[in-house]
């Protein structure tokens, strides 16, 4: 129940928040959480209660609420140079360290870096190169955008455009231009008859029929996460990427690999294409690259499109782009010391060591009558509800059985975030054995009650 | 001359980096200026060399490179919550102090705040605001933007579709839809015979005929920025915003105030719409919001605008956009703090003691022959170069003269900016009188070796 006292916190959150990716009648019914203050995996609200955040913020929060080396970063920039950009020809020191690094631990043997504010902005970055690179190569004609279903890709025009999500229609949203492909989750997009490798060679065929009737030199690129996140961590159809890759390559239409969830450690690997072995012409990071501590993305372009872009750079004598705060010292000084505490000071390894708990922890819920799936690769995971298991059947949507899943979890110290019918799990990279089997216990118990309300099960 | 060794700054910047907004022929031959640390209103990079930045970096860093208060504030906050995001019905105590902080200092009696990572992400998320009321209204073809030719609104593919700037045609840009009226600028765009009274008119009854041929009920919304900054620091002529914001409003065309340079103090007010006299229904900020210790822009939405939008976000359930970073609560304390340092803490009150100093200064150069016109307002100035000063004539742009004004600057360690044919000037707002006369001294002098190079005066 909010509290309505005109002085409380959550009078004061509603009386001056335009609310953005929030269920309007749930905040109306049961107020704002208001955060104060971070201890590890978990936040504490204004009113004390402490919730285990199984979602890291958005994802990005790996190494927790209150890691004292990435405050450490963050107050020693803050005292040397609090701030720059990087156009003109300057740019801070750590800017200049941060790429060398991110092309370091990338998949590629060399190539360039582009900073932005978030993973929107490095979406809608990569659109416009190779817009850019169209023209410069005598294409001006390859702007399509070739994306999938559920595929999230962040929300400025451009980026929620190439997001396959059906909400975008409320802006009049996707742009002319942008094609969204069939999702690659055999469990729900699989026909009846068909074997998981029988669903992979049809969307590979699917995507073969879209660039012909599209014409190959219409399309400026495909834009992929490695295990889709927002669309409700969905890892794709074994085979996925080794079908696809070589049909891209093939029609010279460059594969960019949108890493924003998957990189620095999620799934397993630094790399999400690590994890499904291929390789990208481009990757677009963000989230864990500062560990949530700053807002930041990039564009890590391999080296066949840095050398291209470049020319074409070079040819125009200006890349005319950028945002006033890219590459900003502090952001780069935070992200340097946030790559050494995910892949030297044992998070990616920890990330490693939980994963057959975490696994264990879904299966052992998707046994449940009502859980239809359970899905996932390193630390993130879903459970996906069902009417019946058999059938696949959803719950009716006016039912927000998900919804009402979160909110009871919430209640009890919780925080887990419903995707559609799912429930997704991506906890911070630093939980213990113990904090994994709190959250696990107390969706356990949030899961029950909930499908005994709805009288499921 | 670029230091080559292969370990140098210079190279390791060069080797990683996809340089944005850079005159790359500039770079090749002069190097990367590589920014280690502050010093008030300067900057040192790695070979030691100091430079007063009268760009504030961009605009941005208006307390300068080294405050104290600032860098405790986010300390802090980095102690207590070092991030968190604004969706699901929850944020930060921090965001919430500081929506309630903007309201409190904007020029609107109430409304709503919506947070981004820059200005750039605000402009796209205003217009996805207006995208999403007219299809919540009834009215799903209100989608044209109108804008200003050299009007500056940021990078995304959308916000540089509001740009009216020629090189945006590099990336095929603008959309469809996005359409620049003429540039508010009297000195350059009147007519011989024509009075800034009469040019003003001119330019209202242009806005009046491209509603009639385009269709009141088609435009979504007009932005301005009270003065244009990235055009080149354009002042509108007289009585601009008094003629075209009442056929705004009989059209039903919201008027949306692109405060992202202007906004804390810039100009001698709080806000550049009370500069100039008139009250938008909406305010983009960035920038100075955080003095630029962090990326921050916020969509400030007047009180008719804000209850709409909320109308037609209840009725949807959900308003779905938002940015992983909104309302960081880092970012929040900073801004919080920064707004105190602009309003209470003497830096509002030095751009008002500043002002006459600058603009003596601006006017004393402009007596050159090759400046055919000093601009500005409060603390943003420019100095257009001309060939000739009565008929106005620019050098040819082979010549770039601006460019070579400003490297000269640079090697005499005063950073300014080349916009077009003019330099501009906007240093941070904490300059002393000697910091001042040094910046107009530097400028002298480049001025005059440049147009004695070049062959002018």
């Amino acid at each position: 129940m909010p509290d309505t006292a005109p002085n409380s916190w959550e009078a004061r959150a509603a009386a001056h928040s335009f609310y953005g990716f929030t269920d309007l009648p749930s905040v109306r019914a049961r107020g704002t959480v208001v955060v104060s203050h971070g201890e590890g995996p978990y936040v504490v609200d204004t009113n004390g209660r402490r919730y285990l955040d199984a979602n890291s913020g958005l994802w990005n929060m790996v190494a927790g609420f209150d890691h004292a080396g990435l405050a450490e970063a963050a107050q020693e920039q803050y005292a040397r140079l609090p701030g720059y950009h990087a156009f003109f020809g300057r740019m801070s020191d750590q800017t200049v360290m941060l790429s060398e690094r991110l092309v370091e631990v990338s998949p590629f043997a060399r190539g360039r870096v582009f900073y932005t504010n978030s993973g929107s902005e490095a979406n809608d970055t990569m659109l416009k190169m190779l817009w850019f690179l169209g023209r410069a190569e005598g294409q001006p004609e390859r702007r399509k955008i070739l994306t999938r279903v559920n595929g999230y890709h962040g929300v400025t025009v451009a980026a929620a455009s190439m997001t396959g999500k059906p909400y975008n229609d409320l802006f009049g949203l996707p742009l002319p231009g942008f094609i969204h492909l069939t999702c690659p989750h055999y469990w729900r997009e699989g026909r009846e008859d068909e074997t998981e490798t029988q669903f992979t060679a049809r969307l590979a065929a699917e995507l073969e029929e879209v660039i012909a009737r599209e014409g190959a030199e219409t399309i400026a690129g495909f834009v992929a996460e490695p295990v889709m996140g927002a669309g409700g961590v969905i890892p794709p159809s074994a085979g996925y990427f080794q079908a696809i890759g070589p049909i891209l390559k093939r029609h010279g239409i460059p594969l960019i690999a949108d890493e924003v969830i998957c990189g620095f450690g999620r799934t397993g690997e630094v790399w999400g294409c690590q994890t499904y072995d291929f390789t990208p012409d481009a990757i677009i990071s963000s989230k864990a690259l500062t560990a949530g501590y700053f807002p930041m993305g990039a564009v890590i372009l391999g080296p066949e499109l840095a050398d291209r872009l470049q020319a074409a750079a070079e040819d125009a004598e200006d890349f005319p782009h950028g945002f006033t705060a890219s590459g900003h010292p502090v952001g780069c000084a935070i992200a340097l010391k946030a790559i050494d505490v995910v892949l030297n000071e044992g998070l990616l390894d920890n990330v490693r060591a939980l994963t057959p708990r975490f696994e264990a922890g879904l299966a052992r819920l998707a046994e449940h009558p009502n859980i239809g799936e359970w899905r996932g690769k390193g630390l993130m995971g879903a459970l996906e509800a069902v009417a019946d298991k058999t059938t696949k059947t959803p719950f009716p949507g006016k039912l927000s059985v998900s919804e009402r899943i979160a909110n009871t979890c919430t209640d009890h110290g919780l925080i887990c975030r419903p995707l559609g019918q799912s429930i997704v799990l991506c906890p911070p990279f630093i939980l213990t054995d113990a904090q994994m089997d709190e959250m696990f216990d107390k969706l356990e118990g949030a899961l029950k009650q909930v499908f005994a309300e709805v009288g499921a099960g």
